[in-house]
């Protein structure tokens, strides 16, 4: 299917992609970015059905084969023949959502806006999506009475607090660098913030009686967020580095509370796309953004990566 | 050890306890009723440790042998020894919570108030424990666009629907039979309200577009709210019912959505009290409840049996 | 793509369908049998890929749409718009493979058979696809010490005992009508077995010490069957009631064993169909078959009528 | 209770025990070994009900408070309460079973024998019961077709093989330093074997079509072994750090396959206890045992150390 972009969504890892070298650079160049993206259909291809020309879609972006055994699951930001069949999500490898127009391979990767804003729901995508598949396996672990704490309060963090506060009654302990920050976390449902320092850890274990916290979710992941996140763990805690900051965290007998376990979650599947877009509709999730031209994107990613973005940044290519 | 009883809860499993006839009786008579309780621990019996006079305390009321394998994962209220060793609950064979005093056998059987108030408490101990153990299994199911149904708005209904509210972001429908249980519904939580008849289930086919719900919870269980709740489940939905009104639901090949499981739940195990009393400290639930001295609850027990009391009837014995 | 069928595998279910008269008969006839097929690619339509001409397959027979919510779990046998759709699997409304070719709409419908002989295939993709679908759910409750009844050892009760062998230290016990069944049974890794009849539940109830068992699988679905079902449950059992027999269990508050849940699952996932041609390929389970022509079907449908069949009966359209 | 103790069974953590100087040591000295205990009752204490003298037992070992949120779930070995109440496992703090006799606090902490074989039982509280809790939570894991790593085969390892043998029909690939220990895994069950060195990943690699293990079990836990484990792990692998070795593995962003989770689990659950002595009861698992005197422990802990005991080593203080 043609989509016509109404709204892409400008995201950290893009920055990590453009500061790749040209030698190596894992895809063809030029690339266009945006791996989120949402649209209406302008076209359809040969023998494509479930769709109509005129419908306003997301776009799911772990685009994998959809026969293998993760694909069969839901799971293709996991196929395991995407590498040999040469897959790639659009905006990382194949041409993505920063652009007027984009092209989106089948219709299993689309799912209908139902009356979401564009702006508002672009960054469902990836920004709700990826926090909320981190979240969604920790959620046995959040019973009443439990503590969840998040670091890094940005585009998928002020997320996470929201999915948190939406889907359990725990504690929800929200940390990061600088007051505007944490107000943020706060004002979108955090019950205490703290600045992520070193004194994080202590002040943590204080408001839970020295059990610590039985879901940590980093989205920093820088090693010093990672040892934030390792120091406040309870024992048989979820904790998962989702941010690409290149921190890590050791695990070994005696090096964490026992059983606490240390994943690097990634993206999500078409089931929780679905999901997330539903989070939305229920009113569970709003997504602080700010808009852009396509002529101004890269000053979009400019603020970006000074950390001036307050919530997501989205792109309107034709707006 | 020995409490003082500060409030004791009326159910409405005491009334049919009340109906059967003394022939046949299960239980060694004259008994105490009282299955609810919450009080102050007035006086020690040898050797035991970790609770301390004066203590404010809730008590869990499904008592087991503490040994056998379902006690060993706190599931007491499924003893393989009870019938054997002659142990029951506090009002359901032992003498229970609606006296002045009431004794209770080993300190795993209470949990610190920890600052909630005792008349606001004491319903937590059956009431939300009841609905929170029915719930929690469905909480998988209950993911963003789910629906869930509650039939039945009174003591335990009402409080189910807070539950889920703040415990998943499904749409929450409740049926009852008049416009004053369905108003409390919504002020508690419920997104749509019906009146519990012929027409209920379509109308919850029509607004889940017909799919039906993912979770039923039947907390009146008479023979025509069993079947409205089969009426209006999706495949592979969750029917619980609690209710003890005798009602039963036909399950087989083609009898239901495919793959929709009916079970009939009761009460919790040791680690979802804790998690009840949680509930109320995070302000996900509270309870309404009407007041009454020893001396008017069998005033309190006919309002029940009438249907006029809104929410749970608590009775204070030294009040 | 085009099937040259080289086994088709003849079901129970297929005797129902034969049985309903032409009025309202719900698929388009004249309609080819057959849900269970192995064959060889013999031609693919354009622009499919990921399957080669030539290639060994065996069919997933659930089809639906592939991008519903269902779908996108895998659980096409639940497609939430097959009906309107009108997608039907093969031998249940669109044309099987009880004849020399077959049509299969999308390679995401079919395995590999790596190297498994397929007649002993060709059963994997219902007779044992169905079994592992309703067992899979009860395996966290068949924990060592446990106990698990198979209610009826035809072609899919004796593959459910060697997969609950394979995959669970419990007790297995099968109920069959007679000796001979019992007898295959014990064969295939039954540790105890009974008649069904009306001493086979006082017989597990001893048998396990009065606790009864933690999973019941009624491979027959009569009204006889379903009671013993219901009989020899223990709490927190679960029964699956797979066979079409027409039986049903009465559910509710004081019925069965406390927290005993009962459904009536359906065939199986993409991901379990995989998983039940592992299950062959790493020897856990064989089916016992015997093969007829293509021409000798409708004799091969009269010995299953007429319960002859030890194990599954299999037809070789070019055989 | 006072038991008489029939078996004691000795632990490569008994020599980390004793390593430690007595500057430091956790514990009060001296203190009596042995964590690992089976006995008769001797004499009961006053008000002990649920056991009576003569009785043949197991001792649970890692000994909790009983009333905390862990403990109300059956896991004492993570006891909220354990430092603060000064509760310590028999043999670790409390004095253990390497004597004629032993105190045990709690009939909680006994589960009968059942005819079981003191010597071949007493392994099975520890020496199975902690490879039995690392491997339960993997289990949805190990489908068919899954495969599971499982390095070094000692008193834990070779139980770990049986009891995945035994509980699912994934592939079992294990490692170890000589040819003899791999021909022990062999004899157990173990499918695949090699040696524990540099080629061993990329052995794996390509016993698994390169898509590697979806659990990894370390019974070493030195740095070249858990190296070893991230190396082999597939996406959304388990991995479990048994092994007190010392060793650890980063987890970041990159640094692993996505959501592939490591953690270090010990010891098991009250339930899981039940279940480990009835593996045994089932067939599933038999462990390899030398036996020696009390006089000759101290010989028996120096093969132990120099790697020379084939399965477990078991003290009969009595015999």
């Amino acid at each position: 299917m043609l989509l016509k972009v109404t709204a892409a969504g400008a995201c950290h890892s893009d920055i990590a992609v453009m500061s790749w070298s040209a030698d190596g650079f894992p895809y063809e160049l030029p690339m266009t970015l945006g791996h989120e993206g949402v649209g209406t259909v302008a076209a359809l291809g040969a023998g494509v059905t479930g769709v109509t020309e005129g419908d306003a879609v997301a776009v799911y972006g772990p685009w994998g084969c959809g026969t293998c055994l993760n694909c069969a699951a839901g799971k293709e930001y996991y196929c395991l023949r995407a590498a040999e069949l040469g897959i790639h999500p659009p905006g990382l490898g194949a041409p993505g959502s920063m652009a007027e127009y984009m092209l989106v391979d089948d219709p299993r990767h689309l799912a209908p806006l139902g009356g979401l804003d564009p702006v508002a729901a672009v960054p469902l995508t990836d920004a709700a999506l990826t926090p909320y598949h981190a979240i969604k396996p920790s959620l046995p672990k959040l019973v009443p009475g439990a503590t969840a704490v998040v670091i890094g309060v940005g585009g998928l963090g002020h997320i996470a607090v929201q999915i948190l506060r939406a889907m359990t009654t725990a504690r929800i302990i929200a940390l990061d660098v600088n007051e505007e920050k944490l107000s943020l976390a706060r004002a979108v449902g955090a019950h205490e913030t703290a600045l992520s320092d070193e004194q994080a850890a202590a002040k943590i274990r204080e408001l839970t009686d020295g059990r610590g916290a039985q879901a940590v979710f980093d989205f920093v992941g820088a090693q010093p967020t990672v040892e934030t996140a390792g120091a406040v763990a309870s024992v048989e805690a979820d904790i998962s580095i989702v941010g690409i900051g290149g921190g890590s965290l050791p695990v070994g007998f005696g090096f964490l509370p026992f059983e606490a376990s240390v994943s690097a979650p990634y993206w999500g599947s078409r089931g929780e796309f679905h999901e997330a877009l539903e989070l939305a509709r229920a009113g569970a999730i709003s997504v602080h953004t700010e808009t852009y031209s396509l002529d101004e994107a890269p000053h979009a990613y400019e603020r970006l990566h000074d950390g001036q973005v307050n919530g997501r940044a989205v792109i309107l290519p034709n707006g």
